[in-house]
């Protein structure tokens, strides 16, 4: 079968290749995987982010069919279709460094792949209305923007979040945000992408690159309040801003690391507004089924950008580092 | 100044009078009333549900304009559009018995009234999208809907959410349930109700006449699992099939007696199925600030059925005990 | 081996007889019975609470030493000290009817047994300072109580716990209660119970042979506020003195039901009090291992009554039956 | 009266003088100081942390006896002995910036004077067994320490706390930690420093001159789970440890700026252990009330270090700066 092999360290240190199908083990599902999505940790982990024992297959989100179970295997049946879960062991309950240490394109080989072999508590099925490629996008960014928004923001009718470019997690907290009954305000680089989100729902769009200053036209918009969630993918460069836009009581949830790995927090109004940073990085089996729930009850679909074929996955990394995207980079296999 | 007052037990013991207009003091506000807003409370405290001090003014919901405000006034001015809180002095935090002291049309005199004077910290404004008639529906029915649904049921996307029948609190709170991304089952007595439900989002209708086993028919519609959250206004009648309708981990917010002030909790159910049974009683100023400003963001209109005079309040109350109503029946005062 | 066997409806069908054992399987582990605990549940399986399938071995409460390990084993070892979880599928996260389905000595055959071979998921360690006889005390009893305690009373330091009689649950209540910080109130029908549980760090005990109106006992005890927390494992005789001994906003955790099936509850002061019903049954497996730990912080023992040989294990449950016991009733293999 | 006032920057500009007594208005009571204590904030206020309108009475926590009450006062009366809240207008409810506006010795004069007029809602009384003396270190060091160890780290048994120093914040933290049932480990400078904080119940304590590397001296303790809490007094020259010692899914509560104003904070172990950094800055009247009934029920005692007369308080608050203390300075007026 056609595989993707990350072979040494660097975005172009990645090839297509083709290994052996395994057998099917008891309790385990054979799925013929129809997309992957992208994310920026893809970036990073190509680029060397942590020591990775080569070849390692790339990539986390994945979608598929179930072809073929093994014995014992009740959750699926041929013909499901189906995505993985990013943490293989984190099934249910708080975070725990036990149920972190499997991540698939990380620590394990990942989906780019034409055929998976996964146990069967490792799948969640998806809505009817997506298609493969959309359902793709949802195991790692999706699943980490309903965390943030819906777990440690706890967004709901007559709040404000704030989200921060154009990114797959700042999308998803877009819809899931207004899903919930919020106001959304987006921070961009560009009046397409602002307008790409005001059709997604959002009711302010601010221009950084216009606005630079753009917490006190967060506060302007805000009646001096400032917004009760700020979905972080950014880090650094924002943190400051981001503080004196955060409503007193508000939570930021760190999701991402865009701009470095350190945040300098100014520490007065921290306390003053006894402000919540919260440390978020995807979640759960049953938030992942909860997150599936409100997607096709929502009817909600992910925001795509390009989709590529597995050969030309290191073009699309390359893509995702440009940072013109909106919404998601996919892989396709039909 | 016109008031209603009431002098005897019963709703015929109400009647239409005159009193002076008192003196605004220090902090309080004189208040033009447009319109008011009957609760089924209105019904049992008229007919005796607790021992009054007659003559009572009736009925707690009102909305209408500042006139004229007294010294060290700083929360209102002049012209400002508000609603009296219910509780006059519950403000903040949670609930305790000093805070329920006072509740107008009860322990205290109530709305029905041309003019008020009141105490600045007990006045909301109105969000500028509903006429008067709509904002005297908020204080009591929608507050108790918003806590019912919103803090002791934390309705969120994907969830499922039971509402009964077309009363004031139960359509709220399949309003507020949408307005959070929840999906709504509303169990009623006729076609004309359910289809007025689903008008309002609602996804589904039961009518309990044709459908005496709801419960049932609740689980055929959530593929067996039941609904995350029941707001029960209903009672003795309801609680059985409540809880064989909610699912395991899922809240019935107890918020209404329409059918007695008993209810015969199956306790097997309770305990298997880890289900939480809250009383509500409205909330804190600051809940009803949250719920006007959430009002507000999604430019919600309260349901409104019938609107009589003053004079009329007797023949409103008739109306509301014969239960044929769809939402709020109102008063004008225009 | 010997084991236990219910083979006819009764407390007087149980009886004592030999098994051939098991092979140990991929994962699992062989564990030496050292000692059992009853619960009051036994008691109703034994009398035909829910259809069985005979012969079901009895009890779900053991505690052992782990002799053999299968392949793939790495939570437990030979010679680990563990106790069996009590209900077999749940192991994180919110109670949900799958987790539910396999329970020791009910849907399945429970521990009355000289030897177990269980799944490894479902062990977790002894503390050292506990004897076999102690530790088998905890999978159901303590574990129910540390849930309504930790998790839906949240007792702290300055709220005030009432617990009733001198039956496990209530016992470990009162001591989880007293480890948070919490003052503990205790309920029961005689000095010699209330004296044992005042030594167990309760501060003021209630007869209710001498005070039937215990509820008005309590308002007195609590400046009138009423206590923030009542374990209740009665039910039905107690409901409506335990929601006039509640504090407002305070939280009735439902765990027991020895005197009958229906709780007939009042709906006024449940409304009026913003009471919380909370049912609770057991825990999940990382509950039972916060308990653990908290068990082995402090040091704490269980209270123990009587200790039966297997043979006797109808005996034990007609003392069970006779409520005169305080502490837990056990039967020991050594 | 005597009183003491800044009128220049810096310690030494604080001078004692007498001011005439006002009158006591309706609503107010009359309050005989007793005592007073210091806060590391008064230091910094002292040197110039914000612009103040001079002359100002320094300092935010007193104790006393009410001597007088003004027309309309129920919540007090003479004899009552009183500790006036930190915030004037934070009476319940969440943090929100009209809540802030006036705190004492800041904004407004402080409590460093022999006699206050004061609000009666600003009132709380005092647990008996404490002096004045004692009752005065409460307002705003412990209820800091009340609310980063019960309301955002929520500490429970089985739980670890790690404290910083034997300043007030931390010696409180420890003792509330303590009696919610947590275990707690000191990290601090001295020998006679961690003598001192075992003997109120720490288990552990690690000198972090001898072991600069006290993260992994926490992680050794903790079996490498790290510790669910830590209150963190300090700011920026500890946030990297602390971020190292936190335990997954942990909470450090920022509640002191020793070090500096910014904290940096790494981002990938605060995402890939979903750590929380709550910014905490004292609490409600309605916590301030929990905490002195949690104080009273467990007889706790502050610890004090040094006492001084108001005619001191220059020497006092430069015997803060050196850091040399264990526990509360305070002032007597006896």
């Amino acid at each position: 079968m056609k595989v993707a092999e990350m072979i040494a360290p660097g975005i172009q240190g990645i090839r297509t290749t083709t290994r052996p199908l395994g057998l099917v083990g008891r309790g385990e599902a054979l799925v013929r995987v129809h997309a992957m999505s992208l994310n920026y940790r893809d970036v990073l982990i190509a680029e060397g982010l942590m020591p990775l024992q080569y070849p390692r297959v790339p990539l986390s989100d994945a979608s598929g069919e179930v072809v073929e179970v093994g014995e014992g295997v009740t959750r699926v049946r041929p013909g499901d279709r189906v995505c993985p879960i990013y943490y293989q062991d984190w099934m249910s309950g708080p975070i725990a460094p036990s149920k972190l240490l499997r991540d698939r394109g990380g620590t394990c080989d990942g989906v780019a792949t034409e055929m998976l072999i996964i146990a069967q508590e490792e799948l969640v099925k998806i809505p009817a209305h997506l298609s493969y490629v959309e359902a793709s996008t949802l195991p790692c960014a999706a699943l980490a923007a309903w965390s943030a928004v819906m777990d440690s923001g706890k967004a709901k009718p007559g709040q404000r979040v704030l989200v921060q470019g154009t990114g797959g997690v700042s999308l998803f907290s877009l819809q899931f945000a207004r899903m919930a009954g919020a106001d959304v305000i987006m921070v961009s680089s560009s009046e397409a992408k602002l307008d790409r989100a005001r059709a997604l729902g959002a009711s302010s769009g601010i221009n950084y690159i216009e606005t630079p200053d753009w917490a006190t036209a967060v506060l302007d918009l805000t009646a001096g309040r400032g917004v009760d969630l700020i979905v972080d993918v950014i880090g650094p460069s924002t943190i400051e801003k981001s503080m004196a836009a955060v409503a007193s009581g508000g939570v930021i949830s760190q999701v991402g690391v865009l701009s470095g790995f350190t945040i300098n927090v100014p520490v007065l109004p921290l306390m003053s507004k006894s402000v919540r940073i919260q440390g978020v990085i995807n979640g759960n089996r049953e938030a992942f089924e909860e997150m599936m729930s409100a997607v096709a009850m929502h009817e909600m679909r992910p925001v795509l950008d390009r989709t590529f074929a597995l050969e030309r996955l290191p073009n699309a990394l390359e893509h995702m580092k440009s940072r013109s995207h909106i919404g998601k980079l996919t892989i396709s296999m039909e």
